[in-house]
């Protein structure tokens, strides 16, 4: 592939993700259909289906597309400070306007779409659990973690939180709701004291 | 009202919401409707719907009817026991077979449907909380929790972490998944020591 061709590629495919979000912030997830994107973006439907499978795998890269790069923790040797840092523009990405109605129809489609749940958990969770793991063990390596800390469950206890309150309380996810929870983990519930 | 009609009424209730359940598991939620629940049940459409707006809930209705006593907490005086028993009840009821594909279907349709989302706070995260608290509260003055925890966040940080089991990773819910949260949280993330 030449690299004109290559490039005219990665082109038409950004301009289908983009219309992906603009259509999906019109007319809502329900709607939002992968015929429909292709007709607003000027491009084929199996060119489309060649690369998602459904329209919540093209929904969720549409909305990863935007700010991958700002997913990623930052070391700055504060493991409290650069989990805040990450999860602050995790929250702005996803879960905030303008997008955070979508990611919250793609999860709710995921209940029942074992294809959506499934791009949901290789295109998102499974790297960030990684990123997530990476940096923890780097910080209980500096003896910022509880010794006996298992790093198998620091996903489901970092964001649970953050997933309860988008899609079962469904109250707005802040920064300082964030902050609030950050602090509760890392004090632990017990009564424990802190060296 | 005499006792036999309230009776009676009491009958009708708990077939309505026993078909509701049979139907549900029989068919999934996406096919239930409270017309087919009504003509299997032999009720009156509209006495289904004077009492349940939606078919959420009536199905959230049904599904805590099984054993709405279970999911209060004892109090042992001991915390984390008197936690793991309840959790253990209510992911037994709510998240296992033969109700969880039902649950999870309900809180996906909470993500689009804002009275299912109402109804489920209102009818079970609401009650849920206030007993959490309460427990919390009386081991919090016997000295069992950290002095700094805050109470309000308690359900997010509790079952935060199943939830995210549930309908993100959509992994088993196991009894020694919950032990292993229950640890980790009691225990803390930051480097801290119990006294």
């Amino acid at each position: 592939m030449t690299d004109k061709r290559s490039q005219r590629a990665a082109d038409r495919t950004e301009a289908i993700m983009r219309t992906t979000l603009e259509l999906g912030q019109e007319i809502g997830y329900a709607k939002l259909s992968i015929e429909a994107v292709a007709a607003r973006a000027g491009a084929g439907k199996h060119t489309i289906y060649r690369r998602w499978p459904s329209k919540g795998a093209l929904l969720l890269d549409s909305l990863l597309s935007l700010n991958e790069a700002g997913l990623d923790y930052p070391d700055t040797g504060d493991i409290v400070a650069d989990l805040r840092v990450q999860i602050h523009a995790a929250v702005d990405l996803l879960a905030r306007p303008p997008f955070g109605p979508l990611f919250q129809a793609l999860i709710g489609e995921a209940q029942h779409e074992p294809q959506v749940a499934a791009a949901l958990n290789e295109r998102f969770i499974a790297p960030q659990a990684d990123k997530t793991v990476a940096r923890l063990r780097a910080a209980r390596d500096q003896g910022q973690l509880s010794p006996q800390f298992d790093l198998e469950l620091a996903m489901a206890i970092l964001s649970g939180p953050l997933y309860f309150q988008l899609l079962i309380t469904q109250e707005p996810l802040t920064h300082e709701y964030v902050d609030r929870i950050l602090d509760a983990l890392f004090t632990g519930i017990g009564p424990t004291q802190a060296y």
